[in-house]
């Protein structure tokens, strides 16, 4: 059957995808022709289930070092690859496809804990990263071949695991004539630059953290709306408001917006703690509330146009930004990079045609249809791996 | 590189074995031709390599639901895969065989937990099984392909994910006119009876754990000895005591003797609570420590003896026991089975030419075999699974 599935040339594959914000899992059922940078998708189908409540807060216990154990973690890794299984089920019978026409299962897995950097002072907690849902409970539920679980391989010579992102965006976006940017809005903005004509040669690729996405957005969003509201839909909110420059500027003097990529940063910086402190100084200041929510979609906007202007515009020129994430849905956020970017076409990868919330999906769908071609599936210049590899496992049904 | 792999019907293949004793890791390479229940095996060096003190405390925190957490497990499955790497290197330069030379890498993993049987009230432990190494750090540090983690794809087709040791042993020590009985004594005793001229009928043997292995015995000779001694060596100290028969009778009137196999045991019947509380009776009794050895010992001859008698010998007919584990090299422990069962013969399997030691890493070994070959590996008949199914996960270099 591996025979026969591996001088395939074209395979349907379903790509899972489960986010380290506890969502519930993405599914993207795609038909994938050639491999590598190469490869030309087609989305068949795109569907999300959310986790139900009880099995997100026993994640939430999992990806915790006070409330994990080992059993638990036996245990959970069962029962996610069911819901994986459940999902993929789902999923086909929504597309009218059924599971004997699906080549490939490949599954990220559900991230439960990350270690970036080696403690140095403890040698049992080297440089490693942890996605659960076994894959071979997996491939018997489903009776389909399950590559997965990709990070591991990365790290393993010498990358952070992340991001993966970029290699997708290079496939599914790049252009000959135009230099594009694909930023995603996410809790944390991420960009990947793609020079015009970079063809096959996914190493002149710029990708890094640009700061803040949505989360203080949201946070700021949520405390002002005494918890009604979990995000500013549409950007109506800020829509109304003026930006507090000064507020702004002192907050586009974080170090870490001068930092050269490549660079990551997350909830320890741009989360919750930052979004409060952020808050109490607007209240000081006495901005009404719209004030506040257009000053913080304000600082998102502002600190992705400087990354550009300082990181990227002198290397490439580039044509448009594509925009994807939760950001994408925000009219104001998008109107605002619009003024401050105004040599470049800002668009959302919908209107390019394909959907924001699914890209990740695809992207593990191509790794995987990698792993079954023999390609490296890996972007060192995105993940700092000393070379490319092929990431992933393969179980069988 | 894999499609040349499948195509190979000769293999040299490094099996892995960590035992949940915590001692270290068996490495085995050997050469098989063929795969499936007609593998052929020559073993071409068999080694072992003990854990530092320091990564097996490490490791008992990691399997203790008390002391182990997500953090822990995320950094130990890449440090012990690393373990495993230089395990490999060593065992490769000690038998003089360069790395490219070993076609596959087949690692069971380091079990650090285990559900036999589904919480029925915490959905989020179902029945599985979590062994650590991760395949892909393996793989790319050796520069081999590996497959590994077999056991969890027997436990998402119904079976109990154990025990895989009778596939093996039906393998290399099935025999066209002897009914042969393979008794391993670890900590627990088991056996694996396989009638004569079984052929390729797998399905024909009849797999349990009889009782007691050594855990009893040396946890007797260990308290006896105030901690001198780990164990009987050669079995001396029972042979010049005398063994008391009431107290052994009242130890055979455990209700587990009488349980038809399929049956599985361990530490929390017959481990250290069990020793004490029989040391506890003996003393009381007025037994010299060597009648207390002796008692013990003959406790787990008897208890074997009487497994066969009950639940072998009325199915087959059984001309050769092969002894292996701790107690093989127990000479009191072999003259009692001798003794209680005079019509086979007790060999031990280094007599045999196969290393008792080397056993389980031979399996893994052919595990992983016919993992590329594409044929199934488990054995329903031993596991309880509902069919049988290829175990395992591929990761490439």
């Amino acid at each position: 059957m591996l025979r026969s599935l591996l001088n395939q040339t074209s395979l349907t594959v379903a790509g899972i995808m489960s986010g380290t914000s506890l969502d519930g899992i993405d599914v993207a059922l795609v038909r994938i022709d050639g491999c590598g940078v190469d490869a030309k998708v087609e989305v068949l189908h795109f569907e999300s289930f959310a986790y139900e409540d009880e099995l997100r807060e026993k994640l939430k216990e999992l990806c915790s070092i006070e409330h994990s154990d080992v059993s638990l973690l036996c245990g959970m890794n069962f029962a996610i690859a069911e819901r994986f299984a459940d999902a993929v089920l789902r999923a086909a019978a929504a597309a009218n496809i059924s599971l004997e026409q699906i080549d490939l299962i490949s599954s990220h897995g559900q991230t439960v804990w990350h270690i970036p950097v080696a403690d140095e002072a403890n040698p049992f907690l080297p440089k490693s990263t942890l996605q659960i849902g076994d894959l071979s409970v997996l491939a018997k539920r489903t009776g389909r071949p399950v590559v997965g679980d990709f990070r591991t391989a990365d790290m393993a010579v010498g990358g952070q695991g992340a991001p993966l992102a970029p290699y997708g965006d290079f496939i599914l976006f790049r252009h000959e004539e135009k230099g594009r940017i694909l930023q995603n809005i996410g809790g944390i903005g991420n960009c990947t630059a793609i020079p015009a004509s970079a063809s096959t040669d996914a190493h002149r690729l710029i990708a890094f953290d640009t700061g803040p996405g949505n989360m203080i957005m949201d946070q700021v969003v949520f405390e002002l709306s005494q918890g009604r509201l979990t995000y500013d839909a549409n950007g109506s909110w800020a829509s109304i408001g003026f930006v507090d420059v000064e507020l702004l500027n002192s907050m586009l003097a974080d170090p870490y917006f001068k930092l050269p990529p490549p660079k990551t940063t997350g909830r320890e910086l741009f989360g919750k703690a930052y979004a409060s402190s952020f808050l109490a100084t607007a209240l000081e200041r006495g901005l009404p509330p719209e004030d506040i929510v257009a000053t913080a979609t304000s600082f998102t906007a502002h600190s992705i146009a400087r990354a550009y202007n300082d990181f990227v515009f002198p290397e490439y020129n580039i044509a448009e930004v594509i925009v994807s994430g939760g950001g994408a849905h925000n009219q104001t956020l998008l109107g605002m990079l619009r003024e401050l970017l105004p040599e470049q076409s800002i668009l959302t990868s919908d209107e390019l045609g394909l959907s924001g919330d699914a890209k990740e999906a695809v992207l593990f769908a191509l790794l995987g249809n990698d792993w079954i071609h023999g390609v490296p599936n890996n972007l060192p210049s995105a993940t700092g791996a000393e070379r490319p590899t092929i990431m992933g496992k393969l179980a069988l049904p």
